[in-house]
Protein backbone atom coordinates (compact mmCIF):
# COMPACT_ATOMS: atom_id res chain seq x y z
CA UNK A 1 0.00 0.00 0.00
CA UNK A 2 1.07 3.37 -0.84
CA UNK A 3 0.47 6.37 1.24
CA UNK A 4 0.89 10.19 0.73
CA UNK A 5 1.16 11.88 3.86
CA UNK A 6 0.88 15.75 3.85
CA UNK A 7 1.65 18.84 5.98
CA UNK A 8 -0.36 21.79 4.06
CA UNK A 9 0.10 25.54 4.82
CA UNK A 10 0.24 27.80 2.47
CA UNK A 11 3.40 28.90 1.97
CA UNK A 12 4.98 25.53 2.34
CA UNK A 13 2.97 22.34 1.70
CA UNK A 14 5.33 19.00 2.58
CA UNK A 15 4.47 15.93 0.66
CA UNK A 16 6.14 12.27 1.59
CA UNK A 17 4.87 8.87 0.13
CA UNK A 18 5.63 5.91 1.75
CA UNK A 19 5.52 2.43 0.94
CA UNK A 20 4.03 -0.15 3.49
CA UNK A 21 4.44 -3.80 3.35
CA UNK A 22 3.44 -5.90 6.31
CA UNK A 23 5.54 -4.16 9.41
CA UNK A 24 7.43 -2.88 6.49
CA UNK A 25 7.31 0.62 5.49
CA UNK A 26 9.68 2.23 2.90
CA UNK A 27 10.34 6.05 1.23
CA UNK A 28 9.15 6.38 -2.03
CA UNK A 29 9.15 10.03 -2.57
CA UNK A 30 8.84 13.46 -0.91
CA UNK A 31 9.14 17.32 -1.59
CA UNK A 32 7.75 20.69 -0.74
CA UNK A 33 5.45 23.03 -2.70
CA UNK A 34 6.09 26.60 -1.72
CA UNK A 35 3.92 29.80 -3.14
CA UNK A 36 4.87 33.11 -4.03
CA UNK A 37 3.73 35.29 -1.17
CA UNK A 38 3.54 38.58 -3.25
CA UNK A 39 0.85 36.62 -5.62
CA UNK A 40 -2.98 36.30 -4.92
CA UNK A 41 -4.02 33.76 -2.44
CA UNK A 42 -6.54 32.17 -4.84
CA UNK A 43 -3.70 31.69 -7.13
CA UNK A 44 -1.33 30.80 -4.69
CA UNK A 45 -3.98 28.11 -3.77
CA UNK A 46 -4.63 26.72 -7.28
CA UNK A 47 -0.73 26.10 -7.55
CA UNK A 48 -0.54 23.84 -4.17
CA UNK A 49 -3.71 22.39 -5.14
CA UNK A 50 -2.18 21.54 -8.73
CA UNK A 51 1.18 20.46 -7.57
CA UNK A 52 -0.60 17.99 -5.32
CA UNK A 53 -2.73 16.39 -7.97
CA UNK A 54 0.83 16.18 -9.74
CA UNK A 55 2.33 14.00 -6.85
CA UNK A 56 -0.75 12.00 -6.85
CA UNK A 57 -0.56 11.09 -10.21
CA UNK A 58 3.15 10.42 -10.35
CA UNK A 59 2.87 8.19 -7.24
CA UNK A 60 -0.62 6.75 -7.51
CA UNK A 61 -1.03 6.63 -3.71
CA UNK A 62 -3.73 4.36 -2.11
CA UNK A 63 -4.86 7.41 0.53
CA UNK A 64 -3.64 10.07 1.93
CA UNK A 65 -3.14 11.26 6.10
CA UNK A 66 -2.91 14.48 6.86
CA UNK A 67 -2.45 15.79 10.72
CA UNK A 68 -6.06 16.99 12.24
CA UNK A 69 -6.18 20.97 11.99
CA UNK A 70 -6.02 23.00 15.16
CA UNK A 71 -6.31 26.71 15.94
CA UNK A 72 -2.94 28.42 15.78
CA UNK A 73 -2.15 31.18 18.24
CA UNK A 74 -2.29 33.51 15.44
CA UNK A 75 -5.84 34.17 14.22
CA UNK A 76 -4.53 35.35 10.77
CA UNK A 77 -1.96 32.07 10.26
CA UNK A 78 -4.70 30.14 10.89
CA UNK A 79 -7.10 31.45 8.50
CA UNK A 80 -4.47 31.16 5.74
CA UNK A 81 -4.01 27.23 7.00
CA UNK A 82 -6.99 26.44 6.86
CA UNK A 83 -7.41 27.29 3.34
CA UNK A 84 -4.72 26.23 1.93
CA UNK A 85 -5.62 22.53 3.72
CA UNK A 86 -8.62 23.38 1.89
CA UNK A 87 -7.41 23.36 -1.38
CA UNK A 88 -5.24 19.92 -0.34
CA UNK A 89 -8.07 18.04 0.07
CA UNK A 90 -9.96 19.36 -3.00
CA UNK A 91 -6.60 17.87 -4.45
CA UNK A 92 -6.69 14.35 -2.86
CA UNK A 93 -10.80 14.26 -3.01
CA UNK A 94 -10.46 14.74 -6.83
CA UNK A 95 -7.53 12.56 -7.34
CA UNK A 96 -10.09 9.63 -5.26
CA UNK A 97 -8.25 9.31 -1.98
CA UNK A 98 -9.41 9.13 1.25
CA UNK A 99 -7.85 11.85 3.62
CA UNK A 100 -7.01 10.20 7.37
CA UNK A 101 -7.18 12.31 9.96
CA UNK A 102 -4.05 12.14 12.96
CA UNK A 103 -4.11 14.24 16.40
CA UNK A 104 -0.45 15.78 15.90
CA UNK A 105 0.80 14.44 19.18
CA UNK A 106 -0.73 10.56 18.26
CA UNK A 107 1.68 11.20 14.78
CA UNK A 108 4.80 12.05 17.00
CA UNK A 109 3.63 8.92 19.64
CA UNK A 110 3.90 6.77 16.69
CA UNK A 111 6.73 7.64 14.76
CA UNK A 112 8.76 8.78 18.20
CA UNK A 113 7.20 6.80 20.74
CA UNK A 114 6.29 9.61 22.93
CA UNK A 115 3.80 12.43 22.22
CA UNK A 116 5.55 15.25 23.40
CA UNK A 117 8.29 14.29 21.16
CA UNK A 118 9.82 18.02 19.26
CA UNK A 119 10.63 18.57 15.62
CA UNK A 120 14.37 17.19 15.33
CA UNK A 121 13.52 14.04 17.48
CA UNK A 122 11.26 12.93 14.93
CA UNK A 123 13.69 13.59 12.04
CA UNK A 124 16.35 11.74 13.59
CA UNK A 125 14.00 9.33 13.81
CA UNK A 126 13.19 9.53 10.03
CA UNK A 127 16.74 8.73 9.37
CA UNK A 128 16.21 5.63 11.44
CA UNK A 129 13.18 4.52 9.65
CA UNK A 130 13.86 5.66 6.41
CA UNK A 131 17.30 5.07 5.76
CA UNK A 132 19.03 6.74 2.62
CA UNK A 133 16.04 9.14 2.51
CA UNK A 134 17.08 12.67 0.75
CA UNK A 135 13.99 14.56 2.84
CA UNK A 136 13.54 18.15 0.68
CA UNK A 137 12.89 19.82 4.31
CA UNK A 138 10.98 19.98 7.55
CA UNK A 139 7.48 20.24 6.01
CA UNK A 140 8.34 16.96 3.84
CA UNK A 141 9.94 15.37 7.11
CA UNK A 142 6.15 16.23 8.70
CA UNK A 143 4.73 14.66 5.95
CA UNK A 144 6.57 11.38 5.67
CA UNK A 145 5.87 11.30 9.46
CA UNK A 146 2.31 11.64 9.20
CA UNK A 147 2.50 9.07 6.65
CA UNK A 148 4.60 6.92 8.60
CA UNK A 149 1.93 7.16 11.69
CA UNK A 150 -1.01 6.58 9.11
CA UNK A 151 0.50 3.05 8.21
CA UNK A 152 0.57 2.13 11.90
CA UNK A 153 -2.69 3.09 13.02
CA UNK A 154 -4.90 2.96 10.36
CA UNK A 155 -5.34 -0.86 9.21
CA UNK A 156 -4.82 -2.20 5.25
CA UNK A 157 -7.50 -3.37 3.49
CA UNK B 1 -18.94 43.45 -17.18
CA UNK B 2 -20.00 39.77 -15.56
CA UNK B 3 -18.99 39.55 -11.73
CA UNK B 4 -19.87 36.28 -9.59
CA UNK B 5 -20.31 36.84 -5.84
CA UNK B 6 -19.43 34.13 -3.58
CA UNK B 7 -20.10 33.68 -0.17
CA UNK B 8 -17.95 30.67 1.28
CA UNK B 9 -19.03 27.78 3.92
CA UNK B 10 -18.83 24.13 4.09
CA UNK B 11 -22.46 23.53 4.23
CA UNK B 12 -24.03 26.00 2.41
CA UNK B 13 -21.63 28.04 -0.20
CA UNK B 14 -23.91 30.92 -1.92
CA UNK B 15 -23.33 32.42 -5.52
CA UNK B 16 -24.56 34.83 -7.30
CA UNK B 17 -24.24 36.20 -11.09
CA UNK B 18 -24.74 39.88 -11.76
CA UNK B 19 -23.89 41.91 -15.24
CA UNK B 20 -22.54 45.74 -14.63
CA UNK B 21 -22.95 48.22 -17.34
CA UNK B 22 -22.10 51.59 -16.75
CA UNK B 23 -24.36 52.22 -13.45
CA UNK B 24 -26.55 49.45 -14.11
CA UNK B 25 -26.73 46.55 -12.49
CA UNK B 26 -28.78 43.49 -13.40
CA UNK B 27 -29.05 40.10 -12.08
CA UNK B 28 -28.21 36.90 -14.26
CA UNK B 29 -28.25 34.12 -11.77
CA UNK B 30 -27.96 32.90 -8.27
CA UNK B 31 -27.82 29.35 -6.23
CA UNK B 32 -26.75 27.54 -3.10
CA UNK B 33 -24.45 24.56 -2.71
CA UNK B 34 -25.29 22.36 -0.42
CA UNK B 35 -22.93 20.01 1.02
CA UNK B 36 -23.62 16.43 2.79
CA UNK B 37 -22.65 16.66 6.46
CA UNK B 38 -21.90 12.73 6.80
CA UNK B 39 -19.63 13.08 4.29
CA UNK B 40 -15.85 13.31 3.98
CA UNK B 41 -14.45 16.62 4.36
CA UNK B 42 -11.79 16.42 1.42
CA UNK B 43 -15.21 15.26 -0.47
CA UNK B 44 -17.52 18.03 0.53
CA UNK B 45 -14.71 20.50 -0.81
CA UNK B 46 -14.23 18.78 -3.91
CA UNK B 47 -18.09 19.15 -4.71
CA UNK B 48 -17.99 22.81 -3.68
CA UNK B 49 -14.94 22.88 -6.32
CA UNK B 50 -16.70 21.39 -8.87
CA UNK B 51 -19.97 22.94 -8.08
CA UNK B 52 -18.17 26.44 -8.56
CA UNK B 53 -16.33 25.17 -11.41
CA UNK B 54 -19.46 24.50 -13.12
CA UNK B 55 -20.86 28.04 -11.97
CA UNK B 56 -17.93 29.11 -13.73
CA UNK B 57 -17.94 27.27 -16.44
CA UNK B 58 -21.85 28.42 -17.09
CA UNK B 59 -21.91 31.79 -16.51
CA UNK B 60 -18.37 33.19 -17.78
CA UNK B 61 -17.64 35.59 -15.21
CA UNK B 62 -14.67 38.27 -15.67
CA UNK B 63 -14.16 38.25 -12.28
CA UNK B 64 -15.00 37.01 -9.14
CA UNK B 65 -15.76 38.65 -5.22
CA UNK B 66 -16.18 37.12 -1.72
CA UNK B 67 -16.06 39.14 1.17
CA UNK B 68 -12.85 39.01 3.66
CA UNK B 69 -12.46 36.02 5.64
CA UNK B 70 -12.68 36.83 9.87
CA UNK B 71 -12.24 34.76 12.70
CA UNK B 72 -15.75 33.20 14.40
CA UNK B 73 -16.44 32.91 17.70
CA UNK B 74 -16.34 28.92 17.30
CA UNK B 75 -12.87 28.12 16.52
CA UNK B 76 -14.56 24.77 14.34
CA UNK B 77 -16.54 26.90 12.12
CA UNK B 78 -13.69 29.20 11.09
CA UNK B 79 -11.64 26.43 10.49
CA UNK B 80 -14.28 24.51 8.40
CA UNK B 81 -15.47 28.22 6.88
CA UNK B 82 -11.55 28.55 5.42
CA UNK B 83 -10.97 25.48 4.28
CA UNK B 84 -14.62 25.53 2.12
CA UNK B 85 -12.87 28.94 0.86
CA UNK B 86 -9.89 27.60 0.08
CA UNK B 87 -11.58 24.91 -2.22
CA UNK B 88 -13.56 27.74 -3.69
CA UNK B 89 -10.84 30.19 -4.28
CA UNK B 90 -8.79 27.23 -6.09
CA UNK B 91 -12.04 26.94 -8.07
CA UNK B 92 -12.08 30.63 -9.49
CA UNK B 93 -8.03 30.59 -9.67
CA UNK B 94 -8.56 27.53 -12.30
CA UNK B 95 -11.59 29.52 -14.03
CA UNK B 96 -8.63 32.17 -14.52
CA UNK B 97 -10.59 34.38 -12.49
CA UNK B 98 -9.18 37.10 -9.99
CA UNK B 99 -10.69 37.50 -6.55
CA UNK B 100 -11.78 40.73 -4.79
CA UNK B 101 -12.27 40.59 -1.81
CA UNK B 102 -14.33 43.22 0.60
CA UNK B 103 -15.07 43.54 4.15
CA UNK B 104 -18.65 43.26 5.35
CA UNK B 105 -19.04 46.57 7.04
CA UNK B 106 -17.95 47.69 2.98
CA UNK B 107 -20.08 45.41 1.51
CA UNK B 108 -23.20 46.24 3.43
CA UNK B 109 -22.57 50.25 2.67
CA UNK B 110 -22.04 49.72 -0.27
CA UNK B 111 -25.63 47.82 -0.87
CA UNK B 112 -28.06 49.19 1.80
CA UNK B 113 -26.16 52.74 2.75
CA UNK B 114 -25.31 51.82 6.04
CA UNK B 115 -21.88 49.05 7.20
CA UNK B 116 -24.05 48.32 10.18
CA UNK B 117 -27.24 46.71 8.24
CA UNK B 118 -28.96 43.56 9.10
CA UNK B 119 -29.25 40.24 6.74
CA UNK B 120 -33.40 41.37 6.51
CA UNK B 121 -32.49 45.24 4.86
CA UNK B 122 -29.97 43.32 3.04
CA UNK B 123 -32.39 41.23 1.05
CA UNK B 124 -34.82 43.94 0.77
CA UNK B 125 -32.49 46.09 -0.98
CA UNK B 126 -31.78 43.17 -3.16
CA UNK B 127 -35.53 43.31 -3.89
CA UNK B 128 -35.34 46.88 -4.99
CA UNK B 129 -31.75 46.48 -6.58
CA UNK B 130 -32.30 43.08 -8.68
CA UNK B 131 -36.28 43.35 -9.46
CA UNK B 132 -37.62 39.72 -10.26
CA UNK B 133 -34.91 38.00 -9.28
CA UNK B 134 -35.96 34.77 -7.53
CA UNK B 135 -33.03 34.18 -4.85
CA UNK B 136 -32.66 30.80 -3.51
CA UNK B 137 -31.63 31.63 -0.05
CA UNK B 138 -30.04 33.66 2.48
CA UNK B 139 -26.39 32.58 0.82
CA UNK B 140 -27.29 33.10 -2.31
CA UNK B 141 -28.24 36.60 -1.69
CA UNK B 142 -24.81 37.28 0.67
CA UNK B 143 -23.22 36.22 -2.70
CA UNK B 144 -25.69 38.88 -5.10
CA UNK B 145 -24.72 41.67 -2.31
CA UNK B 146 -20.81 41.24 -2.31
CA UNK B 147 -21.60 40.53 -6.57
CA UNK B 148 -23.44 44.31 -6.24
CA UNK B 149 -20.69 45.07 -4.22
CA UNK B 150 -17.99 44.68 -6.31
CA UNK B 151 -19.67 46.47 -9.36
CA UNK B 152 -19.41 49.41 -7.26
CA UNK B 153 -16.47 49.37 -5.37
CA UNK B 154 -14.13 48.07 -8.13
CA UNK B 155 -13.25 50.04 -11.70
CA UNK B 156 -14.40 48.32 -14.69
CA UNK B 157 -11.59 47.68 -16.77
Amino acid sequence: MIILGLDPSLSCTGWGVVRAEGSRIAHVANGEVKTDAKAPIAERLHHLHDAIRAVIGAHAPDRAAAEEIFLNKNPQSTLKLAQARGAVLVACAAGGLLVNEHAARLVKKSVVGTGGADKAQVQAMLKVLLPGAQIAGADAADALAVAIADAHLVPRV
